[in-house]
């Protein structure tokens, strides 16, 4: 590390550097809690419409088969790496349940892992090529998301924009570039990077081609890279580069490199347990919470206030009243309703009979969201929840809570990430409990594994 | 068209029923001549290291033929139409010969051309299907980058956020999409629009990412939209979409619909006489046609001072001196320098030798660039050049050129193209005289083509 490197050559020197034995064993085992998270969440969403058409695209533009394998509804479908993680970052965008990198806001595993997924399928690498590179991924794109920051979420879909940039790291890493050619991998990623939340307000599917692009232009960026194509050097902090460009507000340059090594990235991600956008979490925790605290029923409860953060109330305005399973996620009445009512926000229960639900319609009205400006200086650091609750016979109550079910400080068991992986794989059409096992089994031994195929092959 | 439709929704609609026979002769003709000068260039650009870099992508990550044909290096290579027009957007972006939509500031035929012809291989399309797609292309894309507008320019290469944009309208129009699936692919190609100047600074390869990529993409969003993929339909004008995000100025909100079907944007797109960064154009014209008016020889000049507008001195104050055959053709100075030294400023006019003229590299340092309010205004809806030259001996001169040689007030004859044609295939390699005749013939014809193969096979 010199004194006139610039703060992206100092990750990308990190990047093209990481060995697996320096990887703290927390980082390991997280980091196979995050895969097979992540790979429920890519079984559960693969029969989606948006997912099928990014299917057939691949099959007309792509190779008829490849060494990477789709996680979709086809048998045994195989393609090139760049459109097998095409397919499977579109696949495991779709569920709401992929994992959140709370200081970044950005999803990292729907990227990272099905990047580095395929591209480990290409070139035989094993399993500890593979958790080095999703380590290395997740550092880079929860930097640069992290210093693209707050005002670039407002407009921009960030597990897209740092994602591109944390895939192309990850991918240089399973490649073996070198530091220039990393530094170039992650300015001709960065060149690409894109994704616009108006989607949105119409409920379309742009959320699952973001991701899926952002694995599949960092693809590209990495193996461009290796064959020479220059990147440029400095795509974060430059003149006319991402923080110049895409960022209205301030950025956080410190984030690129300050404590690397030391802090990792993998290790500040959540595990989403309710089924819902990540924004309503926190108000969910706390209304759950208070309402076994004071055994309060959803019946009794006359509204409910949330206090939240700016982030919250930008996105969940966004979709109104939620008139798909997909928008009804993003609608903080609608969600908190369902966990009201049913103790629990699961992808079960969120249903095209749910959204016709007159109890649940109607209480989603008494719900109303109030920026809260402690709360709002503390995010993204935390996502802290306070509910109001009024009562119908005139009870009032009020419940914070800091760290959220999932939260790196609050972290899902083993026994929960399983039984959250069941749910998805059954929701995803895998019945037999045999094959789940059988691929539980595969993620908790990642490490062992001289080879990452099979991860679809059974489904 | 009725009053509740937004104005993208008057552009898809209008897009996607838009029939040869609608057609004005002169744009008929016009995207003959356009698409002939941009096969020159792509020809010329095909051996660049970036290209090389790309099409071995393609062929790792594509298939391994197809009926899209690849205008590179490696005689009779195909793919599918995705991988051909990335690697032909690519190359016809390399030698800065390609034209320019001087109102959005775009160069739609590196984007556009590529992407209808890949299309139009793939399915078997005719030359009117062809010409109309593109005429679609070119319209979208450059109402789309003229709605950006100038300052979205300052940090982003219109040319593939607005191209993108153009090339989903022109393959949904090869696609025989209906508006709805016109508008998701308009959605989708938006959402994913990128490609940011900082590749400039350090003279990497980006531009040509750009380009191919956004035909890539754009080809992408058009057949997703066809298999059912929903992109947002407003992702023009809406809160959370292009303008909102990547125009930290004022946009153009009429740009995208005003006129339609009577100002065609093919019409208003001007050929490249020189070879450098088209910024400089207005003031080469102006210096040479001082230099001829007033007999002026270079060795008698002391000093030139361009009097130009605003984004000229941003996009040329990125590459420094210039210290790359590319770099060159963005430096104002050195361009001005070749221009009076060579009479001409043409594709063999920057070499690496002339990196190293001295001659050259001091005149460089003579020229000054002036912003002129009043110029600036006028841009860019009109490219003015003014230069001053003060000669060794005490005579000083000024003049201004109004219309560019190449803009459509001003435009190359069909002989001129010609000869700028032959001089870029040469460039490119293709020193076949009758080679090059059958390609220009085959332009010349291409209204009358009943299929659009065989414009790579024979180089």
């Amino acid at each position: 590390m010199t004194e006139s490197q610039t703060r992206t050559e100092r990750l990308a020197q990190w990047a093209a550097n990481l060995q697996y034995h320096d990887l703290p064993e927390e980082a390991i085992q997280r980091t196979k809690e995050l895969f097979i998270d992540w790979l429920g969440c890519a079984i559960a969403g693969r029969h989606h419409p948006a997912v099928a058409a990014i299917v057939r695209f691949a099959t007309q533009m792509g190779p008829s088969s490849g060494k990477s394998e789709v996680i979709d509804g086809s048998l045994g479908l195989t393609s090139s790496p760049a459109f097998a993680s095409l397919i499977n970052g579109a696949s495991s965008h779709v569920v709401e349940q992929d994992d959140l990198h709370n200081r970044s806001i950005m999803h990292p595993a729907t990227v990272i892992f099905p990047a580095a997924l395929a591209v480990a399928q290409d070139i035989n690498a094993d399993g500890k090529e593979f958790i080095t590179a999703c380590v290395v991924g997740y550092e880079v794109g929860c930097r640069a998301g992290e210093y693209l920051g707050k005002s670039h979420y407002e407009k921009f879909h960030s597990t897209a924009t740092g994602g591109v940039v944390g895939v192309a790291a990850a991918v240089a890493r399973l490649l073996h570039l070198d530091v220039n050619q990393t530094l170039s991998a992650i300015g001709t990623a960065g060149t690409q990077a894109a994704g616009l939340w108006q989607f949105l307000l119409d409920a379309t599917h742009s959320k699952q081609v973001h991701t899926g692009k952002a694995c599949f232009d960092g693809i590209f960026a990495a193996y461009s890279a290796r064959d020479g194509l220059l990147g440029t050097r400095d795509i974060l902090e430059g003149s006319r580069g991402m923080g110049a460009a895409l960022v209205p507000g301030k950025t956080d340059p410190e984030a690129i490199s300050q404590n690397l090594g030391t802090d990792y990235a993998i290790l500040g991600s959540s595990f989403k347990w309710h089924a819902s956008c990540r924004h309503t979490h926190p108000s969910v925790d706390a209304l759950l919470a208070l309402m076994e605290k004071h055994q309060v029923k959803f019946h009794e409860i006359d509204s409910v206030v949330t206090r939240t953060y700016q982030a919250a109330i930008n996105v969940l305005g966004l979709t109104g009243r939620g008139e798909t399973v997909h928008q009804s996620k993003f609608s903080m009445g609608f969600v908190l309703a369902v966990a009201a009512k049913n103790g629990q926000a699961m992808i079960t229960d969120f249903t095209e009979e749910a959204l016709e639900h007159a109890e649940l319609r109607e209480f989603q009205q008494r719900v109303t969201m109030e920026l809260d400006p402690e709360i709002d200086a503390k995010f993204p650091k935390q996502w802290q929840g306070t509910v109001v609750v009024v009562c119908k016979d005139g009870r009032k109550y009020t419940e914070s809570v800091e760290y959220l079910k999932g939260d790196p400080e609050n972290s899902l068991t083993r026994a929960e990430l399983e039984t959250k992986f069941r749910a998805l794989a059954t929701y995803g059409g895998v019945t037999d409990s045999t094959k789940v096992a059988n691929l539980l089994q595969k993620g908790w031994g990642l490490e062992s594994q001289s080879s990452l195929h099979g991860f679809s092959s059974s489904l």
